[in-house]
């Protein structure tokens, strides 16, 4: 009797949940008997919380539902194992508790932390001669995982970006020329902009698109922002602009700090990064005079099931499945990644990757020239590289008006 | 040769261009050979800015995109035109430019402010014998206009905000019990807390809603805030909570005014009310210790056409067309308004009000009996009163992934 568990980790996103819908489908076709899903990723598995899986996905139209459900139906956490040498004791439990449910596969679906710990446990593993076999489902809206062309999870994440920015350039445009406004879109990513650059997909035929975006990739400076926005401001009445939370100052820092001292710091020490469209929003307000709206997309960006793409989605699917076919294979230490097939037309193809020691705590930056530093805007080369990820749409299960998930009972 | 001009005003809605597009098809048919659109609303008629309907919409397509279009297509304006006595300029101006264009019916699609400017014009067409008539459809996303049951516009954002709920609801449970979260989710409505208790229609046996709605309507208490929270998180770990931006203490004025006096006022006077999801996060944070994100959903509640409620969007329509009846049948200082048939089944007449003086400048707030104040929470009534008008889903015209519009060329 083969088993496999499977947990989720990491920040949520909107398709997460298709990554757990692949592991189980395959790891059914694949030979495991039991899935088993670990409530709370690690956190939860150290205290020996676990659910069976048949007891939700056994029904076809459940596990259609889990594809549609945004967060991580499993729950998650951000515990980070640490280094052997400094927490044994909690390897040794993890061990135990899959030793005691018989367990011979382990999949863990998340960002760079997430895959630390599939690395340490299969380290782990090798070196004390256990059995089980560890394997790495990417997912993070911040595509910052490096290797892979780019992460589950983004793609919708930049299909609700991009479609929030057309709306918000519609709203914000409606005073016209009667009166000078200026909406502030703060985007998600602490290091990488890659988020922030979706907001560039907003534009058309039919849509301005934004006037001005600002990356962490580049160094911020609160003056020249305000020069550039009374320049744009020259020129048009009504003007948008997209900023990444995470743009620091060369030498002060975090812009958002510069105004807020009351941080909080996450489990990892990251500082929550909130109201840089606020603090930016008060400087055009009182350098300017014009009426400076900040709007910040907050986790609605990474929760927003109903705007789901459907490439991501079913990229998503295949990432897991592959994960638990590699598992079936016995593989460790491994991890799911996307490749772009060259060529006119979009084609990703699944792969594994050996070294899951280059991905780990290494974050995938926005590449310089794929920036137009000049013109606070980023390059074509950038726009096509994310435009196919955003393709078609996820029908939602509608109940009353509302979409319909599934949750823990 | 008869000739309406249309405009739009106020704070746009995801359905304000349904309304309009209901105007221009019903004027078409109801015998109007030309068919104007002020741009700007009556700022804009001031300076004799309007454009040629025909020239977009004579083609059925446009005006199918139109129906899916956010905001207001041919812009708006917060401009009151006063007391004749004390801008009787104004009033001479705006029938000039009527005049000039032989122009015989106005149609203003708004809320509040608009319904008396459509007030004001009448009554001074009235006193001065002029032949032109004025008619009003209403639109608000806040609902706070009188005598019509509801308004256009506000199913569509009751919509955006229960879906939007959910998955927010779906985003911070996810680290279950440990950790303890609490998302505060503010939402519009100065005074009149209907958007803020659409939060309740969340709330099904997938979902388990949110755990708290604070409504302007109720003076607000901050020690007891702080306590009703500290109770919440004692039942469970992950709770939401909706605030109205417009929640105050009974002696200290509006609640994001105690930590944020930086505020802008608008063209009305009305202040703008930023960050009360802030500095209730903040409060929380510093009395309980738990982390508190604050969300606040600004415009994208009223210009989230790719989630309009299907039956809004019809209802906006349809109060558009026979505003243009209305309009061709010579009744002038009318308003269209809208009346729930009772019974079971949730059905809707379209009708005239007279007497628009009853309508304009009045704020329809929750009725009391409406709330749960105790619970602070809201009553099954409110929850039935709400529900039928987000049924149905509008199909998007998408292009590369993304919604597509028509805007002025």
């Amino acid at each position: 009797m083969k088993k496999l568990i499977v947990g989720q980790s990491g920040g949520p996103t909107s398709v997460i949940n298709g990554s757990l819908a692949g592991v189980y489908e395959s790891a059914k076709k694949n030979g495991f008997d039991k899935v088993y899903g670990m409530l709370n990723g690690i956190e939860g598995l150290l205290e020996d919380r676990m659910i069976d899986l048949d007891e939700y996905f056994s029904k076809e139209e459940n596990l259609e539902l889990l594809k549609r459900t945004p967060s991580s139906f499993l729950g998650s956490c951000r515990f980070k194992l640490g280094k052997v040498e400094d927490h044994e004791d909690l390897y040794e439990k993890i061990f135990e508790v899959l030793d005691k449910h018989s367990i011979d596969s382990f999949i863990y679906i998340g960002g760079n932390d997430s895959m630390d710990t599939v690395e340490s446990l299969s380290d782990y593993a090798e070196a004390h001669h256990k059995h089980q076999n560890f394997i790495g489902v990417p997912k993070t809206i911040d595509n910052d995982l490096p290797i892979t062309d780019h992460c589950p999870g983004f793609g919708s994440a930049c299909k609700y970006i991009a479609t929030t920015l057309r709306e918000v350039i519609c709203d914000n445009a409606v005073y016209g020329d009667t009166k000078k406004t200026v909406a502030i879109v703060e985007i998600m990513g602490r290091h990488a902009g890659w988020l922030t650059a979706a907001s560039a997909l907003a534009k058309d035929e039919t849509c301005p698109g934004v006037d001005a975006i600002y990356l962490p990739e580049v160094a911020f400076d609160i003056d020249n922002f305000v020069k550039e926005t009374e320049e744009l401001l020259k020129k048009k009445s009504n003007i948008v602009i997209a900023v990444s939370e995470g743009i620091r100052t060369e030498d002060r820092g975090f812009v958002c700090e510069l105004l807020d001292t009351n941080l909080q710091t996450d489990a990892f020490g990251h500082k929550e990064l909130v109201g840089c469209a606020d603090a930016l929003g008060r400087i055009l307000r009182d350098k300017l005079g014009v009426k400076a709206r900040p709007i910040t997309l907050s986790t609605l960006q990474r929760a927003a099931a109903h705007l789901a793409s459907k490439t991501d989605l079913e990229e998503a699917i295949e990432c897991g499945k592959l994960g638990a076919e590699l598992a079936s294979r016995g593989e460790s230490g491994k991890m799911v990644i996307m490749t772009r097939v060259p060529g006119e037309e979009y084609k990703i193809k699944y792969e594994v990757f050996n070294d899951i020691h280059k991905i780990a705590n290494i974050e995938k930056k926005i590449p310089l020239e794929w920036i137009d530093v000049e013109n606070n805007y980023v390059k074509q080369e950038l726009i096509d590289y994310m435009k196919p990820l955003i393709q078609g749409e996820v029908k939602q299960v509608v109940k009353d008006g509302l979409p319909q998930y599934i949750v823990l009972k």
